[in-house]
């Protein structure tokens, strides 16, 4: 299929006089997932991966592809039309360096890469002596003969009572902001950004409920949303009002040709295209970070409410799932898949799952091991006696997104994997229990998720913990908890905290829990204004794999708070023999 | 004073033709402490802060301090003369925008500020209409009447019995790090990479023991030290070699117009006057981190057996000090003064000591509470009964350059003086304790040091530890810990680890040991590459102040490991009755 596809791709490239095509995984709204009209690097070499680029020439080719997907490339592509390389040792650019020849013309879509991407990859074939050309109307489009339509769904209103905030009064904090900057405009090109600020939702790409869209907020208040009319209801056309203009998409080009002032554009994450439209018409371009990002990530207090709730009804679903594991699991029938479907199940029987917000990380035994493992029907392991199983899901719920992962032992656990078992729980409890001053950011506590590990001479290789949305993105900017980043924490961010240890082959360990960030009380002869964490997730830590000589006195002590948290606040909400059970998982250690 | 010297300040200005001069605390060598001649600031204004900067004009002036000095500026500046403002909230560019008038024109010595210091300095008179021009003849040196000469002592050698490496070695690996960037030389103008490169020392300033002298190393190997020749005796002489030529440093200007291709040059300690010099004979500049600084951070294996052996020596005189301190104290008679001399006193008793390291911190009771309190005459307290006492001091040695801070009780301490002093000691054993992978650096492990006191609201307002030199400079780069370093640990890197607790007119709460960066045997089951830390402090810490019960079982076991090592390896090296003290001293918790 990838042959044949790079065939015909080949052959439209050589009626357009071009001699290579840059495909990107990515769409014209940078986001994690995308809608299967843009799914091109997938229809052209078969690659599935959630990040990957292509270097399509006449006579040969490349795709690179990050430390998570150097297998599974090679399973999914036709390595002779695509030669695989990794991201890190040999990015894109290094291959156009050392690859292009002389007078060679690479084509690129620029809705597809931001202009950071563009000026590196310029400059790469110029050292080649090659050109790197835009071309607006993407190639693949022309021969993908059954592309998917463009996501047509209608939008849905995301009202004030989940959203805690009006539009007018979000449309007012951003025109602020813009003020603040000097800009008369700013281009949204990011859908959640987009979401966010006119409380509405969509279903254009699957676990994120945004719609596929760009906007324009001016400073003065008013804005445009470049959408098709049929997709907006008529209560989301209410709720717009006046100071939103509806505008079909294909208006969008046109409105940036109008703008001719200072502009605000997030160099990360808007569209070459979206820049040079802007260049060409002489609008003076300012680069800032999109003000709705961090707006969006601290919470107000009605989305925390709301993902209190969220959190409490999927902690339910949480303890029949696990319940049902502990008998199940034994009795050898179960598999990855199966068990996947289990907490779906329980989940759906919440009533109130809107969708998952992500692929469900089932992982039995060794796949455990794999962080970003993926289950399917050709890799599906049974559940089995006397290994650990690694569950990582959420769910999206109108009042909030969840993201939790239980490691649960079947059968009798070794000592070994008790003790990192108990080690990651020390690196999870060591951040959960973390008092901190205003301004600090998770590359200062990441140490705390950690430290128990690298006394071992162990590590894990991913970050500890990332923002995530109110029913948005599981995954959100811009905190994040890892080695490196200096985003300072601020009140309503919520964080997901979900250290973990992975030994190759063997086991793998993960406990997630998600958190949110508050303004603590003063406490007696305290003298500086602190933050804690509030813990947002609900749900037993399996006792069975804690090495409890491990645990200082406050770990035990914070454990125990925990697990009594646990129950009382979910035990009213489930049937007597589940509350049992949840009694039993809870006792004191 | 300060009032006379700026009348006659002033005329030269308008001799010269200018409306104003800047005026910084720092030499052209741009480091911690200065020699005599070199004190212009306190000479036009009194002030005597290790920084600072004063803006002089006709009719107005004002002096710029950072918070350690707002109080101190007050007592020795004409604030008629010289308006006080903090560094933080109102920068001299803040003021050269505000405060210049249209065509007025600022002076100042390119010597004294660099590059990046000049081009924001530009800015911000441009944006008054004022000029900011270099004057190179400075003109408080014109009318300076007393100024002191520039030191003119002989230079020493510092042997590769301490060095523990030749200086053809490091000209060697200083010229292969030029030619893999590119450079065909680089301009050396701080003291301590001088110093560093040739295995020379000077006492030109207090504490350390640098020559004041700037060089040019060539990617060839060769180099120039620009000094009197009057100042080097046979011996650096010989040692020096036909690859190093020596100079005056009249010939320095001279030597800089003959470099015409890429020269190297750090943006961070370089004069605006060398960049000037090369950017107008077309020298190609490139801007880069001098490579001395890190080869000099990561202590050679004689370097650390040699800061062993400095601390086993200065451990000696701690111990001495405080079982003096013990019982001389409750006899009503010691003060702050007579404390730092007595503990000069047992450091000169070891035969070996060449300098303070620093100007001893020798607080009593509040005073304890200023983080970098200096005491004088005025100043001077008496060490009193229930009182905390804190000494915070350090030796140079030829093998070792130590600084040590004990916290001791006089009498009985409250239960709040044990509870922070307590966390402070958590604080500085979390660090002590941790191994940690290759790549860490300071701002990931500072939380380790803050958590306990953050944990009751409080917290401290210095960083947590800065490099140490060998026989060179207490406070050396680049590494640090802190809330925001990046720079990664390597293995012979020396820091300091020194956490603390303020109550702002009660008490002071510091206990700093030395720590040496090194690899990690490698631990059963261990699976990646660690480093770990060395205590290289030898001191007991005052047991009476610990409260036991906030203790982990791991860090009473570290501190009850860490008192034994003291004990085993200092006692040989004392007197008996030493010997039992610190027996006592050293009883396990």
């Amino acid at each position: 299929m990838s042959h044949d596809h790079t065939a015909l791709f080949r052959a439209e490239l050589s009626r357009r006089g071009l001699d290579g095509f840059l495909v990107p995984r990515q769409d014209e709204f940078q986001g994690e997932y995308v809608a299967p009209y843009a799914e091109r690097l997938k229809w052209l070499t078969g690659f599935q991966g959630s990040w990957g680029m292509a270097i399509c020439m006449m006579d040969r080719g490349a795709i690179f592809v990050d430390g998570r997907y150097t297998i599974q490339v090679r399973e999914q592509v036709d390595t002779d039309l695509y030669s695989p390389r990794h991201l890190a040792d040999e990015p894109p650019s290094k291959w156009m360096e050392t690859e292009l020849r002389p007078g060679e013309v690479l084509g690129y879509d620029p809705w597809l890469l931001t202009p950071d991407h563009v000026k590196r990859f310029e400059k790469a074939c110029e050292a080649a002596g090659a050109k790197f050309v835009a071309i607006t109307d993407n190639p693949i489009d022309a021969v993908w003969a059954d592309q998917p339509a463009r996501p047509l769904a209608p939008v849905q209103s995301h009202p004030t009572q989940f959203a805690g905030q009006s539009l007018t009064d979000k449309l007012k904090n951003v025109s602020a902001e813009l003020v603040k900057s000097k800009a008369d405009a700013i281009v949204l090109t990011t859908p959640d950004s987009v979401a966010w600020i006119f409380n509405i939702r969509g279903a254009d790409v699957s676990y994120t409920p945004i719609a596929l869209a760009f906007a324009i907020v001016h400073a003065n208040g008013k804005a445009e949303l470049f959408i098709d009319e049929a997709r907006t209801p008529e209560d989301v056309r209410a709720q717009l009002g006046a100071s939103v203009a509806i505008k079909s998409p294909a208006q969008f080009l046109v409105a940036l040709g109008g703008l001719k002032s200072r502009v605000l554009i997030d160099p990360d994450w808007v569209p070459e295209a979206v820049r040079a439209a802007l260049a060409a018409t002489g609008a003076e371009i300012v680069n800032g970070k999109d003000p709705c990002v961090l707006m969006k990530a601290r919470k107000n207090p009605i989305e925390q409410e709301g993902t209190r709730l969220a959190h409490r009804r999927d902690g339910v679903a949480m303890v029949r799932f696990l319940r049902w594991l502990e008998s199940a699991a034994p009795k050898g029938r179960e598999t990855e898949l199966s068990a996947a479907a289990r907490l779906e199940f329980f989940r759906q029987a919440t009533g109130e799952l809107k969708d998952l917000s992500f692929n469900t990380i089932s992982a039995a035994g060794p796949h455990a091991a794999i962080p970003h493992y993926s289950v399917d029907e050709a890799s599906n392991l049974p559940v089995k006696k006397n290994e650990i199983f690694l569950i990582d899901s959420g769910g999206q719920y109108l009042d909030g997104t969840t993201d939790i992962t239980r490691t649960v032992m079947i059968g009798k656990p070794t000592d070994e994997m008790k003790d990192r078992f108990t080690r990651v729980l020390k690196g999870m409890i060591g951040i959960s229990r973390l008092r901190f001053p205003k301004g600090t950011c998770g590359s200062q506590m990441d140490v705390l998720a950690r430290q128990s590990l690298w006394s071992m001479g162990l590590d894990f290789d991913h970050g500890t913990g990332h923002g995530v949305g109110s029913y948005l993105s599981v995954h959100e900017g811009p905190a994040r908890i890892n080695k490196s980043d200096r985003t300072p924490f601020e009140p309503g961010m919520i964080l997901s905290n979900e250290p973990g240890f992975y030994k190759a082959g063997s086991f793998g360990i993960r406990i997630e829990n998600l958190l949110l960030v508050r303004e603590a009380e003063a406490i007696p002869g305290g003298e500086r204004p602190m933050h804690w964490f509030e813990t947002l997730t609900l749900a037993p830590i399996d006792r069975r794999l804690i090495a409890a000589k491990l645990l200082t006195v406050e770990e035990r002590d914070w454990l125990n708070a925990y697990h009594a948290r646990v129950e009382r606040e979910l035990s009213p909400l489930l049937a007597a023999d589940d509350a049992a059970w949840l009694k039993k998982a809870c006792a004191k250690i």
